[in-house]
């Protein structure tokens, strides 16, 4: 082994961490897994993948902690808890899965409501009852502040699952929804600006109350496409991975990106960046055909738009043109915890 | 729906809370699950349970909270990740099921060492290894305390799970392993006495490292057996568990109770409180025929003791007794999370 360790979380950012912690485990799996165990994908994608006879069992988890990742001043306890389930379920869209079982673990405060605890479970079987899932176990626990941990189980009747690493070059890049929804919510929620009552539901909803692309994903693989992520973190960075995983790179059109009118009529010139870099819209980034891209347009119950093409160039690299096919400069480029200094 | 919402967490305890969300998602099952979805056990036992083909899938999540359920002042990062993953693999062990996979979501200060979060994945690894389970997965974001989740998948080849609801009146009740080292560990961890190297080491890894009884734990199922809980509140409230889901009572004797010399010696007539009311031994606690227990013991690699019998009595109700038969009191009774007032 030889990792660097003398830094801190922080100077190594999120992805750094999650690489090293991955690199550990794939170090150590040898003596590790059972002759029966099939991994096909661990730490490094939206979920975790292993065959299991001919099907594929899939497993995510995610945490949503109090003043890093929501603030009780503006989400409700019933969107608290809807969101805690959609952000992983949205894990298992990305793997084009089936999501089926989740287990939660709460920790919480002391002097917590009980009526609060309750709405942010009615949230999550809001959510759960919508795509069948079944909320089967958890865990309650004192903390300082409040954190939920959704882990979900899912799967898939066949070996087809969604990947990161995928993408070739002359794939069409395409995304379902709109971009920058959420980063406007956020922003709409956090400022003093005044909004119409239809765009500041709109922008709630939109940061609050991500709908995780579970059929869309699922499409995806009756279509023949094999590479998706959804966007947590926003669309360059999101992107980013995938040409990492994939080691090629991305010529993303400015003007093609879907964003919503609310977006574009309330926060003008910002609507772009917020679309390139905010993160948390949960909607389904993938790369594939023309011709398989517009069978699943045809058949989305979502708008579906083509906004970029993968490219063989230096991996990772993600260039941005207008219309005129001049290239266009960003500041926002995507967000992670932990950013390094 | 009917549930009485107007009081705080902490006066309607942690055991309210978990009785009253299995209860909300108990009256929004039917609409929830699928066809092909046969959960047999859900919030409230040791681990989910639910059928796939011919065998059973089991899957448990539990938190380690900074400064709830462990020090860094006295715990090291590697006994932290053992430890962290050690109480998920009990909950599997007490199902009477074999640990496969492991998700972890880590929530850390960003000012954390590199070093330390690999330590601790460490200890984890070094665990994993022994029971050959897998971390396929994880998530890390920022949090003002260290808040370790982690979710264990396992299963069984066939349909037989260890439950807290099958306990019959004539059962004996046992227990694997030693009583109250653990919190005979957090005593001297929070303590000025002096102990010997040699006890001060054995206390400290009864607290730091529980080695959970996997093995056991399909040792119990192959003998028959079909009711257990790990010990995790204490013997007392564990038992309680049992008796309260299969609405039975039990008799303790004292003078049965197996404490480790150790405990015994430095602990004196504070042993047997430790042993009924101390919590996290993470040993098995199971009841059945006194011949299946007899050949349990025969093949277990660890000590197995009988302690007392399950009767016919109040559900729930618990009776000490002392080696002439008079009845003994105690005051401790085992520990809850959000205790109620």
């Amino acid at each position: 082994m030889c990792y660097n360790f003398l830094m801190k979380v922080s100077e190594l950012g999120e992805f750094g961490l999650i690489d090293l912690l991955a690199r550990m485990i794939s170090d150590s799996e040898d003596n590790q897994t059972k002759p029966h165990q099939k991994l096909i994908v661990g730490i490094g994608d939206d979920a975790a993948a292993w065959h299991s006879d001919t099907s594929t069992q899939l497993a995510t988890v995610d945490s949503m902690i109090q003043d890093v990742h929501f603030s009780l001043s503006t989400i409700s306890w019933k969107e608290l808890g809807w969101k805690s389930l959609a952000i992983n379920l949205s894990d298992i869209a990305a793997m084009g899965g089936v999501p089926e079982y989740a287990l939660v673990s709460l920790a919480l405060p002391e002097d917590t409501e009980v009526e609060d605890v309750a709405a942010l479970y009615e949230g999550m079987i809001e959510l759960g009852q919508q795509f069948q899932v079944a909320i089967v176990g958890g865990d309650t626990c004192e903390s300082p502040v409040v954190s939920i941990t959704v882990s979900v189980l899912g799967g898939r009747p066949d070996k087809n699952i969604l990947r990161r690493s995928n993408a070739r070059p002359g794939d069409s890049i395409a995304v379902t929804g709109y971009l920058g929804s959420a980063s406007a919510g956020l922003e709409m929620l956090s400022g003093k600006s005044h909004f119409s009552p239809e765009a500041s539901a709109y922008l709630r909803d939109a940061f609050h109350r991500p709908l995780p692309r579970i059929v869309e994903g699922q499409l995806l693989v009756k279509k023949g496409l094999t590479t998706a992520i959804d966007i947590s973190d926003g669309l360059l960075s999101d992107l980013r991975h995938i040409c990492q995983a994939s080691n090629v790179s991305a010529r993303v059109e400015a003007d093609r990106l879907p964003i919503h009118n609310t977006v574009r009529d309330n926060f003008g010139e910002r609507a772009l960046e917020l679309a390139l870099g905010g993160g948390e819209d949960y909607e389904l980034l993938f790369t594939g055909t023309e011709k398989a891209i517009g069978s699943v347009k045809a058949e989305a119950p979502c708008p579906v738009n083509v906004i970029g093409e993968i490219t063989a160039g230096q991996p990772g690299e993600i260039s941005l043109f207008d219309n005129k096919g001049n290239p266009v400069s960003v500041r926002e480029t995507g967000w992670e915890h932990f950013k390094p200094g």
